[in-house]
Order: structure tokens, then sequence, then C-alpha cells
């Protein structure tokens, strides 16, 4: 079967377009010109091109993106890819999406069809929605998730933040995804303690918070994090998934159980207006098949720059039917307003866990502020 | 001591310019608004913005790269962070860097000062440019690589391909980076087979060619290839250093001693006008601190877009003194034709590999091509 993908180029005419969306098809596969590749390899392995066609209306014309400019127009490239070329792994995957093309200027993954066989060989969240609903009891309403921080800050400081927000009724309280391994809070002791003061706060209300440290750390240490984490009692962590790279997910899922909520950390080097990776496709479909119960990602309206329409499109594709694969929980974040969250389940609906980090430290009183989020989250709507 | 960072912002004025600087500092550790946070956190946690200036000539303003666009003006910001909060891997480093504010627009890494005990920590290349030299037994010249491919090819063919290359006299026969484990040349067969038929052809020529098969894999099954690369008999490979996390370079050469030379895939992402981490930086500091031992990048003049002040940088940046860090080998790459070698040799100087892939292979006497490629780079210039 295969790979389909969409590619928006910029180019100043058709020939134009099709000729690039002729050379991506030879350089993302034999990486040779096509008078150098045999008729027998052209056929089995160099992508086809389906498709070429101005993107939209005439006059929508790229800008920024580190593209050209000057006289180009948008153009839709439809290339098709023997699945096999990606083997069963997100390093592969990505390099066939966008590897050495992404040296190249003007060309966006804008659309992904994807076959079955990849589907089920990249596998996708292991609790995905209905798992991290079965692991904090919450059921039919949205989430709410918020952040340990500041970094700085001594692991006792921030266990007795854990215990305040997990009494309040925060879903998941999790680490701030700058906290790793820092002498003011330890990862090991930052771990035990929140880990116990959540459990705590659990025993007094009755209550399943979870608490979700940050696992992200460098080669194996992750995994070392992840099964310390695990043996603490945790039930899942954050990670960092494009420093760590994106395959470590599946491998801590599967090493430990543990589930994953994936911060965008570094993702928006992607997010060009004519270049990079449709932050719908990165942090939807890519973040998800590899292995994301939930993801984080910028809410339109904070200190971050995603139109709501962006976030509309990454929920949908982290909710979305795919095959054999799990739904995934988008968390929506970055300046979320506490007072805001009922605003929010509206337009992005229950399936949402919400991350109210800064908003609450701002307040004056934070355990009444948190209160008032975690009702105004369980409340039913009007 | 402090990770210093120069920043190049976008800013229509120096104010502005002042309170960008000021919101990284946040962003970057603490994340949460100055008023937040503590007055002793923010001495011992918050970056501190040390210089703010107008970043060259009046007149040198933004272009392109996703920025703002409209009146603003580049900007000169110098951010010095604890380099503890780096800790000692390079996920976490990246996400000092430029992890969360990857989302904002106009922010360029475009200068860092690496305090002693992070290069320390971090370590680098275990054998570099001297290394390699050892290894290859090519002292006082430049070294030329050449690439197998095309993917789709079966096994026999690439090993038939790397014994004429290792005949011809090249040092290094490396795999092309899209070669992983697909069907017609799976990963162990093409090995074993390549491996041997270099093996073959030093045998018959008395040379010490190397082959460096691709050993990009996702999780736990990149450092099984490297192994078994280690036991085939190889001596060094090749990683897609960023879509397996830059960390997995250091897993990697720690558990087998296996020469490493990174692929660029993907890092076109980070290389906007006014967005992303520098080129030098990226290739040059941080794939070299993370552990290559050559670094390919894209040659001016080939099929991708670096102009050849860029490239110059990232020779500088990987064979620079910088502390305990060995230097590393540049390997201009990316179209450059086989009887352009010498003129690449006066301009790059002889602590360079030279990766000739698609042209030899345009040739219709690819042996005979490679031989006089071969010839032009053992040959001392006049």
């Amino acid at each position: 079967m295969d790979l389909r993908v969409t590619y928006r180029l910029l180019a100043v005419d058709g020939p134009a377009a099709a000729a690039r969306a002729r050379d991506i098809a030879l350089e993302q596969t034999v990486e040779l010109p096509a008078d150098a590749v045999s008729r027998d390899v052209a056929e089995r392995v160099v992508g086809r091109v389906e498709l070429i066609e101005p993107w939209g209306e005439a006059g929508d014309r790229g800008g920024g993106g580190g593209a050209g400019g000057g006289g180009e127009a948008r153009w839709r490239a439809v290339i098709a890819f023997d699945a096999a070329l990606a083997g069963s792994d997100m390093a592969q995957l990505l390099n066939l999406l966008f590897g050495n093309i992404s040296l190249k200027a003007g060309i966006r993954v804008a659309g992904i069809d994807w076959p079955p066989e990849l589907l089920a060989a990249l596998g996708g969240p292991r609790r995905g929605i209905a798992g991290l609903r079965e692991l904090t009891g919450a059921q039919g309403r949205a989430l709410v998730c918020s952040a340990l921080k500041p970094l700085g800050a001594s692991a006792a400081e921030i266990a007795a933040r854990a215990y305040q927000f997990a009494r309040a009724g925060i879903d998941i309280v999790k680490d701030d995804h700058s906290l790793s391994d820092q002498a003011p809070a330890p990862f090991r002791e930052r771990v035990e303690r929140c880990q116990h003061a959540v459990a705590r706060a659990n025993r007094e209300t009755g209550g399943r918070s979870l608490y979700f440290p940050n696992l992200t750390a460098g080669g194996a240490r992750l995994l070392e994090r992840a099964d310390f984490a695990r043996r603490a009692g945790c039930q899942g962590g954050v990670v960092n998934a494009l420093p760590v790279g994106l395959d470590a997910l599946r491998a801590v899922a599967a090493a430990t159980g543990l589930a994953l909520m994936s911060h965008p950390a570094l993702a928006g080097v992607f997010f060009h207006a004519d270049h990079g990776i449709a932050p719908e496709l990165l942090l939807g479909d890519l973040f998800r098949l590899a292995g994301s119960d939930a993801v984080i990602y910028p809410n339109v309206g904070g200190r971050f720059t995603f139109p709501e329409a962006t976030c509309a499109a990454i929920n949908a594709r982290l909710r979305a039917p795919l095959g054999p694969v799990r739904p995934a929980f988008p968390v929506p974040a970055g300046g979320i307003e506490a007072d805001r969250v009922p605003h929010w389940i509206g337009r992005y609906g229950t399936d949402t866990i919400f991350l109210v980090g800064g908003s609450l430290y701002a307040q004056p009183d934070v355990a009444a502020a948190t209160r008032r989020l975690v009702d105004a989250v369980r409340t039913p709507p009007p």
C-alpha cells in the first residue's frame, strides 16, 4: 500500500511545480537524478507524483516561511511512496516525509494518508483517551492538568505544590517540562516526594489524581527514569518528544507501561508558513502514532502563536478514527486562563485535557483558584 | 559557569527587543511571568539578559523566516543561563536553548559560548579527526567518501558497488541515509555483504577503506544495529542524528566504540532566516558535542541551499578548539562534482571529508571516475 503525502510547494508555474514534485519523489527515495536510476528501481521505489494543481484560489501566494517569495504561488503535489520504505519506526518515517527536503525552501507537508499496515506497524498510544479516563476515573467530562514549577524550587516545595493541586482535584499534576535532574529538585527525590504527596492527597479526598514526572533525558537515562517513576508508583510521565526522538515514546511505553504526555518543545521549528510539517500532522498524527496518550500544544490566545483553526485541527487529528490506532487526548496549554476553561470546553469538547499552569500561579490564593478551576471542569454545562 | 547564548531577535525597537529578551529568559527557565517568581529563584535560575543592541547596520531588517516582517529590525540579545540547568544531555540542552521559544516567531540562536563544565559533561566525539585518520590511515590529506545507493537495489548489488568504491580507494564507503531495513537490502544482509566486500577489496589493494552502514533506527533497534555492525567488523556508521535524537549518538559510541558520521536529515527545519538555530551551531557545535566524529552537510552549489559562508562557518565550528572536545570532520556533500574536488580542497583545506555520491553514479564508467576522484584527493596540490 502507499503512503500518500500532500506537499504544498512554492513554484512560479505548473511546470516548475511538477519539476519540484518530481525532485522530491527522487530525493526522498533514491537520492539520484532520474537518468541514473534503472527502470526497475524507478517503478518500485521512486515516489509517484499523482497530482499537481494550484493550491487554492488564484492569488494564494506564499509569504514568509523562509521560502522563495518573488512571484511564487502555492501548489498542491500529491506523492505516493511505497509504505514499506518507511519501515516501522518514526525515524525513518520522518526521514521519508521530510528528511533531505527539509534542506530545501518552500516545501510543507500538508497532508498524509496512512496505509493500514503502517498504522499497524507504528501502533500509536497504548492507552489513549479511554485509558487515561480509566486511570483518572474521569468519565464524561474534560480533564484538567496543572504544572509543577518553577525550575529552581526545591523538591519539597514542588511536592507541596503537587499536594495542593491533587487536594483540589486536578486530574493530572505534571512536572514542568524544564524540570529534569537539576540540583534544586533532583529527579529521584522529586519523583518520590511528589508521588507521595499526590497519593496522600488522594487518600484524603478519595480522588484519583495522577502525578506525571518529566521523564525527558538522553539515551538510556530516559528508560532508567521511566522505570524509577513506575517503581515509585507513577502511572505516567511527560516526555519532550522531539529532543529525545519520537521513537523513544514507544520504547518507554513498552518497557514500563506508563501513560505518556508529549510536550512540544522544539516543535516550532517545523511550523513555518511555507516550510516544514503542518502542526496538525506533526503534533496530531505523528505524535499520536509515536505513542503519545496525550499531546500538549500551545492554545490560541496564550503566549504562543497558533490560530484557533490550527488548534481545532490538532484536536481533530488526535481524536479521529485512524485504523487500529487509539485516539489521544489533546492538551491545549500555554497561557490558558483558569476562568476561561468553560469557554474552551464549549469550543473543544470534553475529550480534552486543559493544562492550566502559569495563570494559577499568578493568583493570590492558588488553592482557591485551583478549586474553582476544578469545579468549572466538573460542573456539567447548563 | 554560564551558558551564554546570543539570540537574534526581530523587534520594532529597543524596548520591544528588551522585552522579548526578558521573555525568553523567563520562558526558557521558570515558564512564569516575572511577578510570579520569588526573588531567590529569579536570581538563581532565570536567565540574565546581559546585552541588547541593534544587530548590525541600520537597515539590517528581517526578511522571511516565518517571522514578523512589518517594521521589525534585528537585535542582538545575549542571555546567560546557569549551565547546570542544561544538565548533561542534548535533550535538555536543546530544550534550554530553544524548546518553548521555537513556538514563537522571530528568534534565532546565533551564538553560544560554552562553559567548560558543560563541554566536559557532554564530551563530544570519541575519535574525531585524528581518530578517523588513524582508522583510515589517511594522513596529511583530505578524505573521500562515497554513498551506496539507490534504495531499491539488492544487498548484493549494493555490496558490488561497495567493492568497486573500496577497490578504487575511497576512504569511507557509506550507506545512503535512506537505506534502513527495507526488503530489497535488509540491514543485516547488507551489512555483512558490504563489510565483506570492502574487506576483500582492502586485502587486494592493501588499502584501509571503511564501510559505514546506516545505523538509523528507532529506540533499542539503533543499538542492536550498531552492535551487529560492530560484530560484523565495521568500524563506524551513519546516523540520522535528529530523527533518532542527538543523545543517541553518545549512547551508540559508548556501547560499541563505532565512529559516527552524522547525517543532517530534518535539520533544514531549523534554518530559517529569522527563526531557528544557525546551521554552524546546530551542525557544528551541537552535532559535534553530541558525539559526531564527522558531520555531513549540504555544500554550496549542490542541490541544497547553503551559501559558502555558512559552509565555511560549519567547517570552522567543527574543527575549532573547544575545551576538551575533539575536533570533528566536516563532510560537505549534496551534489559535489567529482572533478571539482581539488577546487574544494583549496577552499576548505585537508581536514575535510568530501562526500561524492550522485555525481559518480552519473558517470558512464563509475569505476574509472572513482579512481580519478581518489587520485585527485591523494595528489598533493602543486
